[in-house]
């Protein structure tokens, strides 16, 4: 049973998602669609590429995954399909896919679409899904494609005396997830002390759990995606921290 | 594998919805259950009938359509089942299902109920789209039923001077669909210039996509459902435009 | 076809719920999962255990529930299994099973964690959920665990002269719905007269259905859970009547 997920900034007021649903099952009434989020903001790139990102190795191989973020169609606006660490993802060119791996996009392909629609999420990258999940090649969805739409992630500073990242995400609880990797932690630290800035509080440990700290407390552990990540227990870290998407976080070592 | 879908204002913080697909499962394992939207506000026939009406039809033809709005129950309210365009449709007899489409419902019948019930969804209709996604026929269900609670649908005044029509529906990214509709627009311009009029704002074009504006201005365009759609490009045209549901926007020829 | 369900106070912004679902359908593909409510304030246990509660009956025996709520995880954080009612249950030992049913609980055990997890519903409760669907028994998943937690639920005081209830849990409509049972009122009140107070207000009948009254007014009814159940018919009860979660309701009989 093949597996096409959907990330997107449709909400849930709306039937947006579901007549994508509609279009997928139309075709092929077999497949399982799992939704990894429509609560993602309004052509937020940032935001849907953290949590696809967070999300899509978890899936089997070949995963399907459309992503309809900032994807409002339209003549000049390209839909594409890419490889990346072997799943497939399906998307407006708008860079999203550039944020979610380290590694390069492969067989970049233009999903050819026969007229313009306002709405590409079901009128082309449904259809494209459900071919891929059956096995299709992506050449043979459309013509390979060079340019597509690149940023450049945001990626931690470190050196021997301190690492500065920042952070990129606040989830539902509140939480502080940076992009500070445990592997560069852990090569930095060296059983050196150190201490980490979030905001104007500074911190001289790390937790292996949130158990380790009473509630109202401050929590800082390494994830289950290997990043550094902060919270307040029974509390919603980024507001009583003062924090917000971007705010740097660092660890100075002595 | 048949397709049954909900439409409520149930929310997603209680388990209202999760029980209607246990009752839903419980008599047939092998349906497809897809959520059109549990975020209608509540008792809004019209934000649920536009979000319905805006869905069914990408659905496979006899697809049953389980609509859980102002359903609350009880000795005096009729839980109804109906077919219109070829898709059956169950839920209270409050008026929303005249409002899905310019057809008249057909072989509306009164589902009997053993004893009232508090959740009709649940101990009613679950049963009954089952018995249909089965192949019964509607008369099987219940009495005919000939006095199904019917409101006009509020339809867009065209001439050969202008169009008045009014929003219908704010959608998840603040976009303003209209009950204005392509088809008239285009037999009435005949290569006329002309003015549309939203808020306090005058606009002289139509766009085919949200490409053809920066972000920040204002898009108009007929949308995936033949409608007249106005927007903000990564804004919220109905904060920023001050326009609510039912707010009028018309179209000057000249 | 086996049923998971998911309840978390993982929300929706984010990829929890998804990634959970990634594991169980990376063990069996062909298990449905059904999400009761990702939306449980987070680690509200009252909540959570309200919502599963009114919810986990109406599936068929043998139903896996994963519960994900104050389940962060760690190494002293012990993530338990258990069996009520003919039902399992697998989460945190937080005190939540504790409060969804009269009975005790049967064969409580404690799943074994290789490694402390921070996300123990992926990396633990999803591939316990999937073995106990597929026929194995709980002591096979882990030693048996004699100190599960518990907590008392708030249970309304009853005598001949009157019953003091609590409210429960407030749900999407804003009704209070309260711990005042059916069978007790039915029990006490004998033709006697009665006078229900909700705050300042106070009341002395007992509605059938939400249709007895008109928009605007208060209804009180015995619920599809068998309990007392105060709303304002298409109105925020607890906004209107200044109630919230624990709010007393009692009932006098004269």
């Amino acid at each position: 049973m093949a597996i096409i997920t959907l990330t997107s900034d449709f909400g849930h007021r709306d039937a947006y998602a579901a007549i994508v649903k509609a279009s997928i099952l139309g075709l092929d009434p077999t497949i399982s669609i799992i939704d990894i989020s429509h609560e993602i903001e309004a052509a937020n790139i940032a935001h849907g590429a953290f949590v696809l990102n967070s999300a899509y190795r978890n899936f089997p191989g070949n995963t399907v995954h459309i992503v309809a973020v900032d994807s409002l169609g339209g003549e000049n606006s390209k839909i594409i399909a890419a490889e990346i660490e072997g799943h497939f993802f399906i998307g407006a060119d708008n860079g999203l896919f550039s944020l979610i791996s380290e590694r390069e996009a492969e067989n970049v392909i233009i999903i050819e679409q026969e007229i313009p629609s306002t709405f590409p999420a079901r009128d082309s990258m449904a259809a494209a899904a459900v071919n891929l999940s059956a096995g299709a090649l992506l050449e043979e969805l459309g013509e390979e494609y060079s340019k597509m739409k690149k940023f450049f992630k945001r990626i931690a500073k470190a050196n021997k005396e301190e690492i500065i990242g920042h952070v990129a995400h606040i989830d539902n609880y509140g939480n502080l997830i940076t992009n500070i990797k445990q592997n560069d932690f852990e090569f930095l630290v060296e059983g050196k002390k150190y201490i980490i800035g979030i905001g104007r509080e500074q911190l001289d440990y790390i937790n292996k759990s949130t158990n380790e700290v009473e509630p109202g407390d401050c929590f800082v552990l390494f994830n289950h995606l290997g990043v550094l990540e902060i919270g307040i227990k029974n509390g919603h870290a980024a507001q009583l921290l003062g924090m917000q998407y971007d705010s740097q976080v660092w660890i100075k070592f002595s």
